[in-house]
């Protein structure tokens, strides 16, 4: 079937937490889900910085005056939110996601983390014992309905209150077909954004390491670069 | 820099040869440059089915009625182009890339091949030992200006002859600056392609990756998938 943003199902009634809520990309995401109207909330290893991110997006310009954004420790965010988007750095990826797995079961889990190292010639792909950073989370989350999206959306256009339109497409890799559309219609939430299934989570290591050509793409045109795909 | 077109080189007196240019993706891109104008040179271990193939190009609607493209063996090809494109199946790409070191000294080698497995879940990205087709074959062609890019370009559309525009960015993964000029430049005599540079050899592997992602959105979505760089 071709892409169908019509046959999507209403997510705005789900509760969005991010776990990594106060790092950059985390952060940048959690801005555009209050825009969209979501109830969000921020999660941190610390509840303080979690309620102060909370607040601070709270009244950003283009956030509705009546928005839901509040902040807790990652373990109540978990617990509380319908959808959670993990927004980790790598290197505190699995130990994050490991300890979440009682109040993470049942729910629907967002991974957006790419896993990169960073030498003198710049971003570079690093190796994953279990193939790529959301097969690491569905293996730690077996009860759980884990996919990788999130991957590309640049982290200063998202922070970035003057921008209404961020063009890019979302790449959804998944087991799970009807995963595939609830991630879809929230991506669709955020103006310019579509949601589009991009492969099984085998397939999911080359577009958390296409990040590194983005950064590639980003240093070269002075740009803020993502993908669209053609032909959907 | 941001994009610019303009800024191109004119590369419409190059010679493009193709390695496998009797396959699939081969055959389908010598049909473009035909129609672009470029002098062709298609490549096969059989000269005879390369000629073969070469004549049944050379009349298809939209190549100009004055295009060359002929045939020959491998090792002519590469010995005659200016610009020789590496086409060939995975399974057979470093014994034929190996044995084209001495023709291909010097030359500009553009790596489209795509090292992917198939099995009962579909498309996967296969291991390299090199890190990527692109990188192993600038291991074999250590006098050759590498680079990896085509990766993306579907072979129904290439060679489709109803189609004239086929909308999606060429990635051009490279150590070597000038060559993003010239396959850009290559990529945009295409109408609808853009050559967008995307990193450094180490980095091709993702890209190759991602012909399994695209295939699986293929499938979902019945497209010709490619991608678009946003923002540049």
């Amino acid at each position: 079937m071709a892409y169908n943003a019509s046959r999507q199902p209403d997510v705005s009634g789900l509760t969005v937490g991010i776990i990594g809520g106060t790092g950059d990309q985390g952060r940048g995401l959690a801005c555009r889900f209050a825009r969209a109207g979501q109830t969000v909330l921020i999660g941190s290893r610390s509840a303080e910085r979690a309620v102060q991110a909370a607040e601070e997006i709270a009244v950003m310009p283009g956030v509705p005056s009546g928005a839901t954004v509040t902040g807790g420790d990652n373990d109540e965010v978990a617990r509380r939110s319908d959808v959670v988007v993990i927004a980790v750095p790598w290197d505190g990826h699995a130990a994050t996601v490991a300890a979440l797995a009682q109040p993470l079961a049942g729910k629907i889990v967002i991974d957006c983390v790419n896993p990169l190292g960073f030498d003198k010639q710049g971003p570079y792909a690093l190796l994953v014992a279990e193939g790529s950073a959301a097969q690491q989370a569905a293996g730690l989350l077996p009860d759980s309905r884990v996919c990788a999206a999130f991957n590309h959306v640049s982290a200063p256009l998202l922070a970035d209150p003057e921008i209404d339109r961020i063009d890019l497409d979302v790449l959804i890799c998944t087991e799970d077909r009807e995963l595939v559309d609830v991630v879809g219609a929230l991506a669709a939430r955020i103006p310019g954004m579509r949601g589009v299934y991009a492969g099984r989570l085998r397939n999911a290591h080359q577009i958390e390491a296409f990040a590194a050509n983005l950064i590639a793409i980003n240093k070269r045109y002075k740009s803020h670069a993502g993908i669209r795909v053609t032909d959907v």
